[in-house]
């Protein structure tokens, strides 16, 4: 019998399709492209095909946008969004627009090439999540902002253009209808029950143990109750805290230690899947303290979103999660 | 300068990112597949490979589950959610699950194999739209669910698992998510205008003539202000209704030549891409009938959703709809 189950924070339901139950060897492998680094704007020696850098980790104290970076954070050369320039919101008859001001940055990951995030070692995904705490950070004081989206596509499938490793960060002007939704489904939570639904969430997976997939010192990584893709997967700091960037240095070890694993498991359970994840942080001067907890959610690009999902926002899920967490369980990461 | 727009119905912020401008040629055409009929299930010959039909249209009196049918409606074989049981609607700690009672239906279009949605006569299209009618009708008396939401998959990239020309009809038992976000900004907009927000849309686009790109008697066709999509297509009922299925005979032959005549223009447009439509009707026994405007949405499924899209909810959109309504009204439709 399929089953429909409800995600607690977001109230969006999910087909857990039994029948058409796929292990994860029932999903075809995706092609791996072969770039040449000659040609990547991404690679060391090319820094000239890209925007001068904004900041890079250069523990040999090379000069900016020359070889010897460790990590490197560059404006993306085609931006959704424009950092100068003003908002102007206006309206035309019914509808609404806005000049389309926000920043659009990229970090590389790595100067190799051939290494995905996975393959790095601990200190090096450390380090690009320490980035992007710093890019936030940053990008704060700017006041048009009111949100900054961190976000990965891994393989051509998930959305990346290049293939060289690296994420992204959005400022947006305006915080985002998901986000909105997600502060709005965990207030009505606490309102009722004056806990917030992501430590309670925490709380019964652990007694459980059907759905979590890793856990160290600082956070779990879970298979959600109602996921929308098969092996989707969340990383949650196991202490409440609404803000990714509010971590200090001491926690960042476990939380790179925690995405490695997982990624790393991920990739070999999956052969290599295209994937997206996403940094959920809270909006800029919320006030969502006790109620919101940021995490991130990782979807392997397995399945095809169709029209059902499209003008339902119901998602048919062929995996269960206790499936995918048996598996990634049974998976070694090295 | 990139642009934001605001969806007045859903709320949903759109990027329009001229930055990234894209004309139809920038579309890599998809390759089409070559399929096999003699190992078809939807062709005639092969009925007995299906579910034992559920209605047909046959002229020729033919006898049900042999050939001679001009249409013909078939329970799916793999259905994400199965007709038989009780909801069971039960808490698990904090989660919430139940079984996943409803109906999936397969509408195949027409016996040709070859033959798309947009190849039809206007006749044949008619058919298609009026049993979509006819089930959406039957199934509302069964009180276990909530809503159907009929769509089509046209096209491996848009989740069509098998390429002979149908569309699917899924009733749920609960209202989905998008239908609610959908009804209640249409609803807000009633609270403050008493009046339909898809009403006011129609007047504004057939004033300005921006974004049409189809009109007839009863129809308008136009792309959306904020679309999510490059050439997203919406058609709806120039009279204010709120329900597919309320609609009379009548008009169906409107319907169809509008619904042709777009997709027609769509695959000649952008070389045969792979799109989905979803038919967004009222949910079952709603008392919305002032505030919902029914309207069916077609997306041809030319970019890739990733990371920032599934963070956000915000979709980054290279073509403007301005545009898009230019090339469309320059391709002709024969």
């Amino acid at each position: 019998m399929p089953e429909l189950r409800k995600d607690p924070i977001s109230g969006r339901w999910v087909i857990i399709s039994t029948e058409r139950g796929k292990r994860p060897s029932d999903f075809p492998p995706t092609p791996k492209r072969a770039g040449d680094p000659k040609k990547c704007p991404f690679c060391p020696g090319n820094e000239a095909q890209t925007p001068p850098e904004i900041m890079a980790y250069r523990p040999d104290k090379s000069g900016a946008n020359t070889p010897g970076w460790k990590l490197r954070v560059i404006p993306n050369k085609f931006p959704a969004l424009k950092i100068e320039g003003n908002l102007n919101r206006e309206g035309k008859g019914i509808f609404d627009r806005m000049n389309g001001v926000g920043a659009h940055e990229v970090i590389i990951e790595t100067p190799d090439h051939q290494k995905e995030l996975a393959d790095l070692d601990v200190g090096e995904v450390q380090g690009t999540l320490w980035a992007y705490r710093e890019r936030i950070l940053d990008l704060k004081k700017d006041p048009r902002f009111r949100y900054m989206m961190v976000f990965k596509n891994q393989g051509d499938a998930a959305g990346a253009s290049l293939e060289h490793s690296h994420s992204q960060l959005i400022a947006t002007p305006v915080v985002p209808k998901r986000v909105l939704d997600e502060l709005d489904g965990a207030k009505k939570y606490f309102e009722y029950k004056e806990r917030c639904v992501f430590c309670d969430i925490l709380r019964q997976e652990l007694e459980e143990r059907e759905r979590v997939v890793g856990e160290n010192t600082g956070f779990v990584a879970i298979e959600p109750f109602a996921p929308r893709f098969p092996f989707e997967t969340w990383i949650l700091p196991k202490a409440h805290n609404d803000l990714f960037e509010n971590h200090d240095k001491e926690t960042f070890p476990a939380m790179a230690q925690i995405l490695r694993d997982v990624l790393r498991r991920l990739a070999k359970a999956l052969s290599d899947p295209p994937y997206n994840y996403m940094v959920h942080t809270g909006p800029v001067g919320n006030h969502h303290e006790a109620i919101y907890h940021w995490h991130i959610e990782i979807i392997p690009k397995l399945t095809k979103v169709a029209g059902f999902e499209w003008g339902t926002g119901f998602y048919i899920n062929p995996t269960s999660p206790e499936d995918a967490a048996r598996f990634l369980n049974e998976t070694p990461s090295d």
